[in-house]
């Protein structure tokens, strides 16, 4: 049953309609697919979100057709992609890196090939909106069970420039990642660099937490219930990373931060 | 064939991203399933507004296995249940009180369970994302044919405390249970309440709808068409609700009225 | 296979929840259905935004039902109807022109019926939610293979009233018809417009864009590549039409313009 309904994912920073599309020229051309919409509110533009989430999500996922389309360079000469991981997927979307993190975590890159056969577009490509044009039609055709060798000459992948954090002895400053539907600020630092930095601190450990305008003071904590309502934490996130929070309300608006932020943690 | 292809649905404060991961992790253990969400934009830690949403919703849906979450106490003690309808429903969530009103819309509680048994969790749960490791594989195991008392002991279920309108001779005050995509306000009171505080006014009475800081002359309308564009009224929603509505606007952003307003409805 | 999942698509302004209800609805009476949302957010009551969606969409969806509601008059006696298109699709929705401009894309209209019978409707039918009530059970039924003249006697079509663009020597005055998901203005016109009234400018022509209260000079640019991170660009977007764009930024924004705004073009 599973081979009869071979399966997709889409993410994109399209918004409903757009991403809707996509899925649409899917079932056009593999009319048996499962198509799961993994994300149409991927802040727009923003990559390195973009490539955090499909990291994040895709190992959860069944092996399948994986498409992510965040892609500022839409119509300049950036080359449109497929990529064959270790897991058995086909990772879809633009070589700008978006794509990179989620191939390492899902086996490495076995193959990857530009997307150049017409035969494998629609028959008219726009200049703004490859996600229906080329992106979809040839994730389509690999559910389809074409390789993607058909698809055009092998290539390198661009890397992704993530932002890393910075451990010293007694500090550790990571930058902001992105920001999720909780308003949870993640960071580019996990559990390991904060033992580094400031000594593998216990649970209940209070921190100081201070950024470019302000600083607060802020337990290391388990889980959310582990405060009050209201309050603030820092916590391991479900993806692995450090993140601020505060339980049953929104770090960002309650400390004025975004993704440009820059954050360093102290033992308090 | 729909045998064949078990239905599931989803509602969350997750987002589209969180969510979808949750859909993933079902289709991965069960491939036949056919999972709709039913929301991701419950507002956060809304457990009324989600409880509201699930009763008025799964009468509607194919009688299967539904997932609800909206889980401020992720990671503290409370318990992860799956509850069995008398409409042969498995309803899946956590024990806070939000599937309290819809398992008694599906014809009651025939069986309730906890969520303990780590066959049917994924191998690692997170401290905060139990839709991903728990809830999920419980809903794809129970699409699989699993009974709900494998998951653990039977349990009874917290109660949901609901906010309550007050009726007395000529005053009906309701409390707002949430608000609806088009900004009306959903009130804790039906056209019983009315007809019991105001002697069964006819569509067209002019109504005072008052609050904390403010008051409309408003009418009671059997439709939005009834009152011209930009104007208020009070009727009775698709779910059986009295709210307060603008026609083509938004009541919420015209009056400065949010889900924490309480109403008091007079004849004018 | 694709004859076992007949296709439906579904496009409101009712949010995730609603749309689900919806979605719901058609797979209890049609479970073999493979139904896509193509958007939950359309901006509510906004007619020609979602007409312009739907023309846009469909022709890249498989051929089915596809149902379309922005409803502003639901509870008046507008019409409800299912139309057959030259393509094959059944197009269901309000008679309020929604459905006109997507039925001449897909080949025009070559039959349509009012939704009356009450067979193919939900037993009991609210003033408010004929998504649910009408709209969806019809859909469910004619992806069954019920034949839309079984619905209701045949009925004309109300026609939509698109805002227009005026083409004068030198200068192209066009009203926004909608804003896209990245903040782009999408113009009621195309580029035949913009040759008629400023002689066929090649891609790099500098433009001056005026409206009330300001102006802008711009080029006239193939894709949004064109031009640096955060400048503005007139493009023609994937539909065919002229918009006013900022690369990796939102027009609407930088401009302070909303879809209720009229541009005027000139060669700067």
């Amino acid at each position: 049953m599973s081979q009869n309904r071979p399966f997709a994912s889409l993410a994109t920073d399209f918004g409903a309609a757009y991403s809707a599309i996509c899925a649409g020229v899917i079932y056009k051309i593999a009319p048996a697919a499962n198509v799961l919409v993994l994300s149409d509110e991927i802040t727009p533009y923003a990559i390195v979100e973009g490539a955090m989430l499909l990291r994040q999500a895709l190992p959860y996922l069944p092996v399948g057709v994986h498409v992510g389309i965040v892609d500022p360079g839409v119509g300049t000469p950036r080359h449109p992609v497929a990529v064959r991981t270790g897991r058995g997927d086909v990772l879809i979307g633009p070589d700008n890196g978006l794509l990179v993190p989620v191939a390492e975590e899902l086996g490495g890159v076995v193959a990857a090939h530009r997307l150049e056969n017409p035969a494998y577009r629609l028959p008219a490509v726009s200049n703004s909106f490859h996600g229906r044009d080329i992106f979809s039609p040839a994730a389509a055709h690999a559910l389809n069970g074409v390789d993607i060798a058909e698809f055009g000459p092998a290539t390198g992948l661009l890397p992704l420039d993530l932002p890393a954090a910075a451990v010293a002895a007694g500090t550790l400053t990571a930058p902001v990642l992105y920001t999720d539907q909780f308003g949870s600020l993640i960071l580019a630092a996990g559990p390991d660099d904060l033992a580094a930095a400031l000594g593998d601190p216990p649970y209940g450990t209070a921190l100081e937490v201070s950024w470019d305008g302000g600083s607060a003071r802020v337990p290391f904590a388990e889980t959310f219930g582990k405060v009050a309502e209201g309050e603030p934490l820092v916590w391991v996130d479900s993806s692995g990373r450090l993140g601020l929070a505060v339980n049953q309300g929104s770090a960002a608006a309650r400390f004025g931060l975004s993704d440009a932020a820059v954050l360093t943690l102290r033992t308090a």
